[in-house]
Parts: structure tokens; C-alpha cells; sequence
């Protein structure tokens, strides 16, 4: 056996997605459809997902196959390795032994292409010649390029004005992988026109982008539209990363006593945990942690309710824990932890206390990144090193020899700009006050 | 057997490097000091080295031991994987099988930490406390950065001041792993105080930035230099790619017909190459193919002869093929291959015809970077992109079946400047005209 990662074969990557819904000792509340109050109907989201996703967006169905074609990409980068992180052990003096599922080995370096592809072969499959999408700092943006290109579809991203100009080099990505990207608000669309009519120099939110890719969709019976995180069967796909990390675990004789992911909208806690869901319910001692920032805390701070998925109110209504559809998260640097709710799965599981939640604020969390960055050599992204900064304080405090297993979701090549603001000073930490989610609370919908 | 490609198992790291100058049919020129004009001796070096590397240096032993500490830190990332490039091949539908080693997956991003790391430890080991090195794009930089973190050296590194500021992430990466990071010319040394008072808005250049980081080695005896390619201690510790790379393909069940690398100072080429040319002298139907730049064609239409290492006439006289010392080459985006010179143990291969050379323009190189990120999904470094040009080629003519085997030495997500250029057609080709070949050669020493 090797002592610093299990990299298992490609006839190892999993046959099959797992459907946690399946397993669940509750129910899940089912998505509202704004419109009638009723739950939502598989053909209410028809004009914008294939039939073949919204199928999985609702199944019960424990085990979900993967076709072939998508498992012939996956096999690109997957299995990923699964790394014993001996350097930050020896550093940190601690007991614990530490694991890290390596997501970063995907070709845009982060677990999105996970989903990128399902979703585009599906799309393809239907018929449908174009994805129209959102994206904050891009690595959603990316992960759907690389994945429309390998399918031959045509991609066309919204991605937030101020990122647009701020961070050019996943949109580069994009490029390369010969998508169209388009700076959020646009001309292109009716909402986009609306609000630059209002407000000519508006840089541009992630709802806004929503509202522009989702109209796109709509209004094209060749496009449709795909979401990164958040949903069923965003999460379901995911789940490659927790069966293969289970298959590895066993490899070097472990059991996990730790599993520690970072959470914005939910995909890739969601993916690595719930194939550990089980395990959980027969045996309490094993914690399931998901890291937000203290900027946005929703699973920590927030209310478990329905909500919309987006500002521009959309989309379905979804029960989960949120901090309203219109609150605005600070500036900070993890981009892909900036988003107002957290997927329904992961939040009934929350609110059922199958796992917890912490939340830090950023610089303690570029620290943690340094820290990991000078021992293990790979450079985080800040998404990631929540859940790095949390493994670490699980290790120093651990007197009896734990084992912890980090999902690391993504590296930082691409995020170097906001390493060098943390290593000049530049960055502070947000608290949130509380009269400011009681003001963000106040526009959740009743139901 | 896995379809796409070949992990070994850490033991599989090779215990010893391969040294191919106990296995040339030739005698290999020796370095001169160009002070007394007769070959140089071990201690002529040992103001910059530590003994153990000068011993490497002028070693004629065929292996040389791999110390336990140095494969501890591989193991962080090595055995790196061989893949096998599927997609390009159904997308060139060529009858050829192309694998490509992928050094990509090092921490920082290249081949350079295969070197780094030895040469850290052996100063470390000889009670060195820092290293001096020069960087121009900063792969080398980033990756003594990484090696010197691991070991506990400090580190300066001088950055080629143009690149300092059009580069800043590759510094970035310095930076986080506790380097020091100086644009050259500087006021830290007595030469780059010389070039500013010449001219205090000097931009720098590899040859200046060196002569600082030489300079800073001689005059403190704790500091040392260390060099990221050209001598043959750093394309010994390269071998290692190729020693792999040797036992993936007999997984493969493969023999190579041709091993493709790009060449700046030859030290991908040289590492991935040198294994297999006791195949080349058995076996003459074997093509190991150089692959460099038309702006710096130092094999193909070189001069072989003594020269200078840098511009200063500092280092010791090296027997290769040369544009000249003085000569400057455009600025093309694969700054790791703007080198006048090529390694004196690749040089004498070349000479002996046990290598071919062949050279590309940067339009046709970066259109081959994008077929390979468009099938593979992995974007190569501008440098790497060269071999990727080179195999394509010989994939496109094949008409046998043949098994073609690139050195995949880099990814490219710090150079997505570079690719935003090409695709916005901001670049160009640099064709280099007789004359000016003829006029860098013209300052090359006579011996």
C-alpha cells in the first residue's frame, strides 16, 4: 500500500450515481411552484432542463447509472487520487490522521466538472444545441465550457460584470474551450436591458446573471439552461466524489471519523458526504462538517424556509436554509461561498442534525491555506480552505487519533491575485450582524 | 489495464537517477574555465555548489541514489501518471497511439520541482541556509520556492524585472512559499547597481539577473546557486520522468517510435530522453525529437561550440549548441525556451545524431496548445505546447500506427494571459534571419 494516496482505477469510477432521497429517514419537502403554491410538476421546468435531469431532480431511486459516454470523460481525470496529507500531520504535531479527496485534478481544477458533463451529454442527448449559463468567478463558467466542448454544444455564459473585468483568466478558459461570455448585465436579454435602463453602470450580481441565463433558455427551444450547484441532480452527480473516497478509505483501512467540506450552494459537501449518510445514521460518532464563510452564513445563521433560488424571484421555490434571496454578500474572496441559500438536500440534513456546521471568517482561513500550501504543495482555493482551516482545528485539538477526511474541492492557480492581498495585508474579515439577516429574512416568502 | 492511463504505485519511484553519460559511445567534451583555458575542476565550483552535486555534476557512475528525504517530498506528487490522449487521437483520426507523460501534476504546475527539490536538500545538507536563483517567467522560481520551503532554506530569487510586473502570479506562488522575490537589475548586488546607474529604467534579462544571483552566492558562504536546467546534475534529476515513463509503457504494453520533448535549456527533454538512448543505439528506427521555438532555434540552426552560460561571462565555458551568449530573443510567450543555449549532454547527443531537432513558429504552436486543451481538457504550458505542435504532426503523416510519446512538462493556467493574446490574434511569428544568427554567433569564444 501506498503511503501518501490511493489512486484506484479507472474501472473503480462508480457505475452508478447515489440518490441519497433515497435513504432518508424523512421526508423531503418537495419544491413549490411560485406560480400555483402547489408542489412543482416534472413539465414546470421542461423549458429549461431535459427530461432526463428533471427525472433525476425528482427520483427516489437509490442508484442512478452513469452512461457510458459521460464515465468515457470522466475516465480524463477520475478516479482522483485520495492524499494522506503526512506533511501537514508532521507540522500540525497532531494525532489525527489527515485525508484529502483531490477534486483539483479535474481539468478546470475543480469538482464542476463532475456535473459539467452529465449535464451537457443529457442536454445533447435531448436534442438541444446550446447551454446557457451563469457564473460568479468562473468556476462553474469553466467547468460547463470544458464540458459543452467535449459534447459539441454551444456554451454561453453570463458571468457578473465584476468579475468579468476582474478575474479574466477562467474566462480565458471559457474561451478556450470556444464559449461565449457574455458581462452580466447585458443588452442580450430583456432583464439585462431593464437594469441597465435603470442603472447604466450596474456591475452586476450572480441573481442578475440567473435572470439572463434562465430567460435566454427559455425563450430558444434549442437552449436550455444549467445550474452548477443547489439541485437534486447538481448534488447527485457529485456523489462520484464520496463513492469513490469510500472504495479508497477502505484501501488504507479507514474509518472516517471527520468529514469536513466547504458549502455555498452545497455540491461539493453534498457529493462527498451523502454517500456517508448512512453510515451517519447508524453510527453517531461520525461528524460531517460543512464550512461556510462567516460573510454568508446560511447554514449557520440563517432560517430553514422557502426561498427563491434567485434575486429576480424565477425559479421554484426551494425549502432550505437561507438568508433571503435578496442579501447581499460581502466581497470576499471565495467567490463560489457567496450565494444566499444551501441546497434542500443538504439543509434537511442539516435541520435533521445529521451534520454540522461552522463558519469562519477569511483571514483565519487564508492562513489555514498558507498552512497547507507549505506543507502539502498545493495551493488551495479559498472555497477549499474553509474546509482546511476547519480539518486543521479538528487536528490540534484531537488527544485521541482521529481520522479526518477533507474534500478538497478545488486549487488556486487561479486565485493567486487574493493570495497576494492576504500576504500584503489587504483583506479583513466580515461579521454579519444580526440585524442585518433579520433585514435579509424579512423578504422570505411565507408558505 | 486502465484505457486512459497508467498511475504507479509510489514504490515505483525509482530508487536511483540515471545518469546517461556512463552509456555514450562518445567522449563528452569537458566545461573550461575560462580563466586558465584547461577543463574545469571540481573546485572551480565550489563557491556556488555543494560538493555533492559537483560530484553529480562531473559523475561518469550510471546511478546514482535517490537520498530517502528527496523521494519522501516525490511522493507528494509522483509517480506521475501516463496518459494516453484518446480524444486527440479520434479528433486527428490518426492511426497513431499518443501518450503523454504528465509532469503537469506537480505542485507547481511543471518538471522544475523534479530538481528543485534534490538541490534544496543537498545545500541544506551541506550547511547552506539560503539558495540565490534567477527566474524569467518564474516556473523555475516557483518551484525552488516549493523545494526550499520544504527543507527549510531561505530563498531570493531575482525575477527578470520586465516579468516581475507582467508576471505577477508565478511570484505570487514565490511568495506563498516564503520566497524573496527581487526584480533584476536590483540595487541588492554590485552588477545590478552597475546596470542601473547605466541605465535606471533597464527592464533586465535572464543573463543580468543571473550575474545577481551568481554574485550573491560567491560573497556569502551560507548562500548558494542553483540553476533550473542546462548542467547535468539538473537533467540527472530529471531522468526520473523518463525512468517512469519507461515502466508505464511496458504496462501499456508499448515500445515507443517516437519520444517527443520541447527544449529550452534541455531539461525535460534530457530527463524524459536519456533513459531510452540505449533503445536509440540498439535500435535506429527510434525518434527522439527536440522541439524549439523558430525566435530561438539554438539546435537547428545553431552553432556547436564553447560558450558562456550568461551574458556576463560568468560561468564556466559549456560545450553546446548556441546562438551566441549575447544573442536576445523575441518576446514569445514560452519564456522558458528563450534560452541562447542548449544542455552540453543534449548538445552532444544532437551532435552524435541520436536526436532529431525541429522548430516551430509560436502562431502554429499555440494552435496546436488549443486542439490539445479542446480533446484532453488539460491546457499545456506555451512551453509544453511545442512537443504537443511536434506530435500532432507526426500523428497527422502517420499512416502506420505508430506509438508516439510526449513529455507533457507543464499546464498552462498561469500563462491564460498568453492564450487570451493568441485568441484575440495579438501574436505573431518570429522568424529568425541569417544575419542576426550570424551576428550572435560572432561573439562566441574561440576553443
Amino acid at each position: 500500500m501506498d503511503d501518501y494516496k490511493v489512486i484506484l482505477s479507472e474501472k473503480d469510477i462508480p457505475q452508478d450515481w447515489y440518490n441519497v432521497a433515497a435513504d432518508l429517514p424523512f421526508e423531503l419537502p418537495p419544491p413549490i411552484n411560485p406560480g400555483t403554491g402547489k408542489p412543482l410538476k416534472k413539465g414546470d421546468l421542461s423549458a429549461i432542463f431535459p427530461a432526463s435531469l428533471i427525472e433525476q431532480e425528482m427520483s427516489r431511486d437509490r442508484w442512478i447509472g452513469i452512461p457510458d459516454p459521460v464515465r468515457e470523460i470522466y475516465r480524463q481525470w477520475r478516479p482522483t487520487p485520495l492524499r494522506r496529507a503526512r506533511q501537514l500531520e508532521k507540522f500540525l504535531k497532531t494525532k489525527s490522521r489527515i485525508y484529502f479527496k483531490d477534486e483539483s485534478a479535474s481539468p478546470t481544477g475543480s469538482h464542476k466538472t463532475n456535473t459539467a458533463v452529465p449535464q451537457a451529454y443529457y442536454n445533447k442527448k435531448a436534442g438541444i444545441k446550446k447551454l446557457s449559463t451563469e457564473t460568479g468567478a468562473g468556476q462553474w463558467g469553466a467547468a460547463l465550457s470544458y464540458a459543452c466542448n467535449a459534447f459539441g454544444l454551444g456554451c454561453r455564459v453570463f458571468m457578473v460584470k465584476v468579475s468579468f473585468h476582474q478575474k479574466p483568466f477562467r474566462k480565458s478558459l471559457m474561451h478556450i474551450w470556444g464559449s461565449e461570455v457574455v458581462a452580466s448585465p447585458s443588452n442580450l436579454t430583456e432583464s439585462g436591458r431593464k437594469i441597465l435602463k435603470r442603472d447604466p453602470h450596474c456591475q452586476g450580481s450572480l441573481g442578475m446573471a440567473i435572470s439572463e441565463a434562465v430567460e435566454e433558455a427559455v425563450k430558444d427551444k434549442y437552449t436550455n439552461y444549467a445550474l452548477g450547484s443547489v439541485l437534486n441532480h447538481v448534488l447527485l452527480h457529485q456523489t462520484i466524489i464520496g463513492l469513490e473516497t469510500k472504495k479508497q478509505l477502505k484501501v488504507f483501512q479507514e474509518k472516517p471519523d471527520y468529514l469536513v467540506a466547504c458549502v455555498g450552494g452545497g455540491s461539493n459537501f453534498g457529493g462527498f458526504a451523502f454517500p456517508f449518510v448512512k453510515d451517519k445514521l447508524k453510527n453517531d460518532a461520525l461528524s460531517i462538517v460543512a464550512v461556510e464563510p462567516t460573510a454568508c452564513p446560511s447554514l449557520t445563521r440563517g432560517a430553514y424556509g422557502y426561498d427563491f433560488g434567485d434575486t429576480s424571484r424565477l425559479t421554484p421555490l426551494l425549502k432550505m436554509f437561507t438568508l433571503g434571496h435578496n442579501f447581499m454578500p460581502a466581497g470576499i474572496h471565495a467567490g463560489g461561498l457567496r450565494y444566499h441559500g444551501c441546497s434542500p438536500l443538504v439543509s434537511a440534513l442539516h435541520d435533521n442534525g445529521l451534520i454540522q456546521a461552522r463558519s469562519f471568517g477569511q483571514l483565519e482561513v487564508f492562513k489555514a491555506a498558507l498552512t497547507f500550501a507549505k506543507t502539502e504543495g498545493i495551493v488551495p482555493a479559498p472555497e477549499t480552505s474553509h474546509a482546511v482551516k476547519a480539518a486543521i482545528d479538528i487536528a490540534k485539538r484531537d488527544k485521541k487519533g482521529r481520522c479526518i477526511v477533507i474534500c478538497f474541492s478545488g486549487h488556486g492557480f487561479l486565485d493567486l491575485a487574493s493570495y497576494d492581498k492576504y500576504l500584503n495585508n489587504e483583506l479583513k474579515n466580515y461579521a454579519l450582524p444580526l440585524c442585518e439577516i433579520k433585514k435579509a429574512l424579512k423578504d422570505l416568502p411565507k408558505f
